[in-house]
């Protein structure tokens, strides 16, 4: 069976939409909106106002204007010159997709605005933004930016002004989870979230995150791609009922009925009333997400703000035992899928044909034989060989190649299941392999089961683990860029906060914490190498303050890979055991060919 | 040759200073003066103006007070009542040293000051404080502790006038280092410390901490017991010549013309006038360490405080050549004192008559054959037995005992050589020793080595290796409640910042940095392990980037108490390669049967 049998895929498009030639008509007629608005210049963030990886089409202005598709990015259009702001992940990507004659791109350390940015405009010269997507720290961090060479004005969206087939708000079916699924009813989520605001001597908070509403309301959506989020605001008093603002559109009977005596259902277009009418309380707001919008309509009211985290995001963190079970039984629906993709991929892979984007298709297409498969939870990263080396590779049909004989394959893949949210990367031999990558793939996976075996007391940080995962790649001046972990979502978001395990996770690690345990090698040009599995944190037996972590993911690493000299017996035994679970739980699933292969995989190494 | 033989031990007393009978006759002398000054309570700290972890007799108030000697606390005395504050260290000591009829003990988490503290004084009352004593960080904090229930007011300092023999400031010779064991010349650290103070802005530092003057001016003392200091305070100002404020009575014909053109010598009583001769200037001072007298007396005269760590913390961490070559000499010397001594012990320790004083008394004598050891640098800890578990534990004639045949030994302990400080902690078998002993003592092992060999690119700090030390107890469900690391100075403080190695230190660790290695394993009422070897970060040979550490401490470790089928095999390596280099280094430094007794201490394990 090759890549050519599978159905085309649908939760990934590989076509690179870019086209640099809409660059110059779109400035053009931003440029004359400039004009008529009064302002020397207009800000174009990649970021809608819920902050999320994926944002609906309409929200998607940055891709629209400078054609630049990348998940983070800030372009400013000036009457003259015009500037694209990225971060070293898209250093190849933008200038290939934008019109480098018209916007110079800047690469900045995390990718934000840097004092660059007063260039594009005249001394004292307005510049323009939609305060519905900045918070106030990214207006004030600007402001200090600019050193008083220009101000910022909030303005209407001069992009939604040019853009005249915008789509519209997305509408899609709204579902609840069950008790079952959740593991916790809305009521008494919201009971706890009130306690928590009435501690902190706030009379309501605004959520803007849409995984906090979704969490909250036990209510999930497919408004955005990979993450089945309903966007919408939420208003929640400390005491009363949350009122949940949506597009109308989507404002249904059937929801209102489902929500009655827990939420209020409103008009998206009657939250900034509703703000309006929250003067003199006091309402928590999280300065990190929250747009400059809704704290200017409640500061303008009277209200006191109290900045402070998203208070859902710590208790949403902190999965329960139903959000386990599930998440455990989407990692078994992956492991088949896996199994039977790795069986496939060893017969194929060898002839040297397979490509990037068949490689994609065809996982995708053992995981759509799970009818509660629902989406991906990302982007495929396919990386053959040398483009594996790249972090954040995205394959397209312009950069799709074959996977050469002999070459090293890199898939970081993951699903959406009913059940729950996957994120998995195997390395895979095609055969051949040099020292040197089993000497690298070695000392990635020794890092890997340092994550997967650690116990820890009570009160530590992903920040403290970080090292165990880092030590064996540092012995030899080497390591990787990106953290060794991050939270992940119950059929929610792949990556979420507030936990995770690299030297910025300063909180504690809690029991019920879902995170990836990714240590990788990257050698530029050549090949790259990341073994992923999921871990969940998990009360420790060897003393009541411990904690410790269960593996989620059941699918064998690729042992060919391994320079057994480099592993210590407690290593090598804990990747036995693993795999001889691997077989146990997911052997019985399987079947023919693919139960062969996996008995195979699976097999004690000396 | 026994204990009894050595000499009586002058660095170490191991008297009973404390006589809590003195404790009533000198609160009722405080509570006249109190009705005196019209105050309500005073506050008695432990600290002196210089913060040392080791202050004169004459600044030892809080101790002539309560009785109490431990090295941190703060008592406050009220016209009814009285309060000493302390940590966990102190449970047992505090109530056995005081009056515990007229001083309440509390024990805080920090040991400081809590709330209760208003409780010792009457509702709208006044507390009196020495400006000389707090930092205006503390007076702060105390502010808000006391929530408007009481004020506090800077007052003279009311222990002073109850103490008819204070004795008078500390008049030790001052020496110079020259700058072979400088390593720097004094005219070159002002001139980088001045750059520095530019690039802030400021005009002017003040300096409280006598370490970083007498680095400063590569000057050493005797002012206190165990660090080399010389007590006082300096004015650098960013362009011209520092002041040295002195006591009157070491201001000598001799320094002034050995400071000729480096520095100006004054009288300590000019150093208010001089602050108040800044009015107008930026001045940058610690606020973890400057006195609130001398921020007041700024901010009084119009100055404009800069608040930043001291400026010559940093520079004075980063250890040059001839400092490094100074501390393995003083490693070397010790090594031949610690070698002398566990040949000594391991004779004597199996009739089971050593004393924990006999111990340090030996200790010391043949520390003292090598004339350049000129102090202890702190207290011996000698803990035999359960005695080993109390971390902090100083033997007294009341708490000496026996170390019984088969009990283990714990000893902590330091000196001060010309050539540079050393501190080291080996824990040593008496003969049997238990399974769990073993266990214990071989995953403190662990740690050590993993600290030890430890490989990490530079901009890493202490806190991501403290992991490294702690992960073989955490798998036991066991950890230390200290920190894995603390700074050491070259023939200066024995504890220095601004890093360490624990998850409080988040400063880059960089070349030069010398930081103990002491992970360690207590179990209350049984025995006490601590295995402690002193380490420089150096540039490491596998990549420009990395850094690695030296190990400096050359002294065997005791492997009677290894179970070696717990250690891998990199371990087991790192241990004989350990010891083959301390026999190389120091065997021929030792002779007769020292010799023959470090040969098979020194010998491979299987």
């Amino acid at each position: 069976m090759t890549s050519q049998s599978f159905p085309p895929a649908i939760f990934q498009s590989f076509s690179e939409t870019a086209d640099p030639k809409n660059v110059a008509p779109r400035v053009a007629a931003l440029r004359a909106e400039l004009t008529k608005a009064k302002l020397d210049a207009f800000l174009i963030p990649r970021a809608d106002a819920h902050r999320g990886e994926s944002v609906p089409p309409g929200e998607a202005r940055l891709a629209y204007v400078t054609g630049f598709t990348g998940s983070a990015g800030i372009a400013i259009v000036g009457v003259e010159k015009a500037g694209l702001f990225i971060d070293s992940r898209y250093t190849l990507q933008a200038p290939a997709q934008t019109d480098t004659t018209l916007v110079t791109i800047h690469e900045t350390l995390q990718g934000g605005l840097s004092a660059e940015i007063g260039n594009y405009v005249r001394e004292g010269g307005k510049i323009g933004y939609d305060a519905w997507l900045h918070t106030p720290g990214e207006i004030k961090d600007l402001t200090e930016k600019l050193a008083g060479k220009a101000t910022l004005v909030a303005s209407p969206n001069l992009v939604d002004a040019i853009w005249p087939d915008r789509p519209g708000a997305p509408v899609s079916t709204i579902e609840f989870l069950g008790d079952n699924r959740a593991g916790k009813a809305t009521s008494a989520k919201i009971a706890d979230l009130q306690a928590a605001l009435l501690a902190d001597k706030a009379d309501a908070t605004v959520l803007t995150l849409p995984e906090s509403i979704c969490w909250l309301l036990n209510m999930r959506g497919r408004d955005v791609p990979n993450t089945p989020f309903v966007l919408g605001f939420a208003i929640v008093p400390s005491s009363g009922l949350p009122v949940l603002y949506l597009d109308a559109a989507k404002i249904t009977p059937e929801l209102v009925n489902r929500l009655q005596g827990i939420a209020i259902v409103a008009d998206a277009k009657t939250l900034t009333p509703a703000l309006t009418a929250l003067g003199g309380k006091t309402v928590l707001i999280d300065p990190a997400s929250a747009p400059e919008a809704i704290a200017k309509a409640l500061t303008t009211a009277g209200a006191k703000l109290l900045e402070k985290r998203d208070p859902v995001l710590l208790p949403k963190s902190r999965k329960n035992d139903a959000e386990i079970s599930g998440m455990r039984e989407a990692h078994k629906l992956d492991a088949i899928a896996l199994a039977k993709f790795l069986h496939w991929f060893d017969q194929q892979a060898p002839a040297g044909t397979l490509t990037e984007i068949g490689i994609v298709t065809a996982l995708e297409a053992f995981r759509r034989e799970e009818e509660t498969c629902v989406d991906a939870s990302f982007d495929t990263i396919s990386g053959a060989g040398a483009n594996g080396a790249i972090v954040h590779y995205r394959v397209t049909t312009k950069t799709d190649r074959a996977l050469a004989s002999g070459e090293i394959m890199l898939l970081d893949s993951g699903a959406q299941y009913l059940s729950g949210t996957t994120d998995i990367t195997r390395t895979m031999s095609t055969g051949a392999s040099t020292p040197e990558q089993r000497d690298r793939f070695t000392r990635v996976l020794k890092g890997m089961i340092g994550i997967a075996t650690a116990r820890f007391p009570k009160g530590t940080s992903g920040a403290q683990l970080d090292t165990l995962a880092r030590q064996h790649l540092w012995q030899i001046g080497q390591t990787y860029t990106h953290g060794t972990g991050h939270g992940v979502g119950a059929f929610l978001s792949v990556h979420e906060g507030p936990t995770g395990i690299s030297p910025r996770y300063t909180l504690p690690l809690e029991a019920g914490m879902i995170l990836s345990n990714e240590p990788g090698f990257y050698k530029a040009g050549e090949y790259g190498i990341r073994i992923e599995n999921l871990i969940v944190v998990q009360q420790s037996p060897v003393a009541a303050s411990y904690l410790d972590f269960e593996t989620l993911t059941l699918v064998p690493i690729d042992t060919r890979l391994i320079d057994t000299t480099l592993l210590v017996p407690a290593e090598r035994d804990w990747l036995n055991a693993y795999h001889a679970r691997v077989w146990t739980e997911i052997g019985p699933l399987v079947t023919g060919p693919v139960r062969n292969w996996l008995k195979l995989a699976t097999a004690p190494i000396g």
